[in-house]
């Protein structure tokens, strides 16, 4: 089935064009600063160099005639499009599994927006323009909060007034879903079902991980919103919550401000001074930049309690995944990691760990308690086979 | 030497007099109410029965000239008291170690108050009251951050803007110090020295745990504030920062009722929706109610979490310590912290768990991987202590 994958931003808008029984891409794009100026589609087909086209992309429905064209041009015709797949990023307390877009569920992407009004209102209008512009086309939703939306509540609630909690639909959401549901299906095919007790550690410029036991997500590190967990790029993660008062009452600041302070100057780029991106940091702190050596020593320290968290909602764990941008491709930062966790019996094998590929791979010893692997994430893959197999009927 | 030790609220005031070579307890007791109708004074002398003195304490000034008329009643004149310990919550940057009260400290101690505004002041009042009234004794000053302070950096600092964790002091200060370094060198003494990597729980109705390394403190659980970590009576613990934000703009919530229904209306309170305490939580558990089923569960659940975070920071762990009300009191609730540990090595005796004692004991297993002890804390006698070694020339 040829699917067509969306990924919506406030000003962006990511596509890919797949083929779900191969996997293959025909095509894959993104169109950026959507309504603001300067904007420009980047587009690329069978894996070839990308082409950057400058066009004007006053709002997100020219966009995806832009991409529509696009696709038209190197032969996909919208007769050929089978299915669109939409990643949401908040899906609330609707989407425990994906659903085929109809008013009602699209109504709910709407309603509960106010959890992620940053990307949810966005999606949601894309959805409507394609089903709008392409009647024919059924659209389905693809929650990237699904996955954990049944983890156990013990896991998932939080110890505030009970009326407010379920007034305000205050819980522990999560996020990275479709990724740590991709790796524990494809960890658990490249192993033929031997991994039961599975750690998967999504670890991008967004990063999270997932506790996850035979298939079902047991608890998971980012929060109510994806501030939470791991020190991220330019996220802070998890301090204490009466911080942000703190900040407000202290420092005066506004609740915006200090939301702004969390989410998009804290993290790496705040400790490192330098950037949000690992390699920056990691080449300075290798230059002898002293920030730079703190902010990956605390990564390596936040990131390795909090897998030992993880473990411990599993009561041990027998395999440990790396996926997304750091995870699959920094060999330093992957032993940097693993290297705390010896005591928990990870041991890596330098060696394996070093090699670049990008197949599913295991990076531990033999005798390694936990077995580690290498498992590039494809949640866009994810997203279109949740596609087939709610409209393929 | 015969140590006065003073623990401050705004509204309440502790004491206790005791001898440092003997640890014995001549008098104690707690002023109420201070500023507030209905004030009294419960006073109990060589462990004899507690009286209730109804009195009038419009300040505290009033409630520490009627405690050393209690205390000269009782045959402790001025004269026999030789140091004041006061108790501090939060030492900010300045107090890495227990210090005598000069002007200097006394303004720092109100210098970091807005970290603790509830309580500095009102302790930095006391102190002064103190000097004031009895020029002859000297006071020393215990924070009970200072244990944590020198924890390291990776462990403290949280990913915020440099200037803005620079200008307003934010790290992680943690809490209950006193009363892990107490437990530490009670631990040590009892195994003769053998204890190496530690994690104390103390468990009260204000709850955190601490990673000690051979007597060096490497990380703890609580945060900025004490409302950090473990899931405790009133307090939520850890959540997503970013509920703070949340709850300000969908909720309409003040910052100050955001911080109130975090510290005062959440925790096992709100859980259970039938009390903060645990003894009446765990007796509704067991009388089916699920509300509180879930609070002892997500106690359990939330604990071992953050123990295994705890063991994380030092690499594994060979010794845990249960102290506090709960830590102390609840042989159920040790065990249900301790089964959740199994797998890292953790076997309680069920029989040595069981025995009520107010003495240091080992209650897990011959060949238990951890050794898993309760050892009554003793915040008061640490603070005597200190008050020894900086007044006693």
């Amino acid at each position: 089935m040829n699917v067509l994958v969306i990924n919506a931003g406030s000003s962006s808008l990511k596509y890919q064009l797949l083929d779900t029984k191969s996997g293959n891409v025909y095509a894959k794009g993104n169109c950026e600063r959507i309504g603001i100026d300067g904007s420009f589609v980047g587009h690329e087909e069978n894996g070839g160099e990308k082409q950057k086209l400058e066009v004007a992309l006053p709002d997100h429905k020219t966009a995806i005639k832009h991409v529509f064209e696009i696709l038209g041009q190197a032969g996909f015709d919208t007769d050929k499009i089978e299915g669109i797949g939409h990643r949401v990023v908040q899906g609330g307390w609707y989407f425990p599994e994906s659903k085929v877009v109809t008013d009602e569920t699209l109504g709910w992407v709407r309603e509960v927006a106010p959890l992620a009004p940053l990307h949810n209102y966005a999606e949601a209008d894309v959805i409507e323009i394609c089903r709008e512009m392409f009647p024919s086309i059924g659209n389905v939703i693809v929650a990237d909060t699904s996955f954990h939306y049944g983890i156990p509540e013990k896991a998932h609630r939080y110890a505030l007034p009970r009326d407010v909690v379920d007034k305000l639909h205050i819980r522990k959401y999560g996020a990275h879903g479709t990724s740590h549901r991709y790796v524990w299906r494809k960890t658990n095919e490249f192993l033929k079902g031997d991994v039961h007790k599975l750690v998967s550690c999504h670890l991008g410029s967004g990063a999270s991980l997932s506790a996850i036991q035979d298939g079902k997500d047991m608890d998971t590190t980012m929060g109510l919103t994806p501030l939470d967990g791991l020190i991220m790029g330019t996220r802070c993660g998890t301090i204490d919550p009466a911080t942000v008062c703190y900040l407000q009452r202290e420092g005066g600041y506004s609740v915006d401000e200090v939301d702004t302070m969390m989410n998009k100057q804290g993290g790496m780029l705040a400790l490192s001074g330098v950037s949000s991106d690992t390699r920056d940091i990691e080449e300075a702190a290798n230059n002898g930049d002293e920030n730079c050596q703190l902010a990956m020593e605390m990564f390596y320290y936040r990131t390795s309690q909090l897998i030992a968290e993880m473990a411990q909602s599993l009561h041990g764990f027998d395999t440990m995944v790396f996926t997304a941008g750091i995870g699959e491709n920094s060999s330093s930062m992957r032993l940097g990691v693993a290297k705390e966790l010896e005591w928990l019996g990870v041991k890596i094998d330098e060696e394996k760990n070093s090699v670049r590929s990008g197949e599913p791979r295991v990076i531990s010893t033999d005798d390694s308690a936990v077995k580690v692997l290498v498992v590039p994430t494809n949640e866009e893959l994810m997203i279109a086979l949740d596609v087939e197999e709610l409209l393929d009927k």
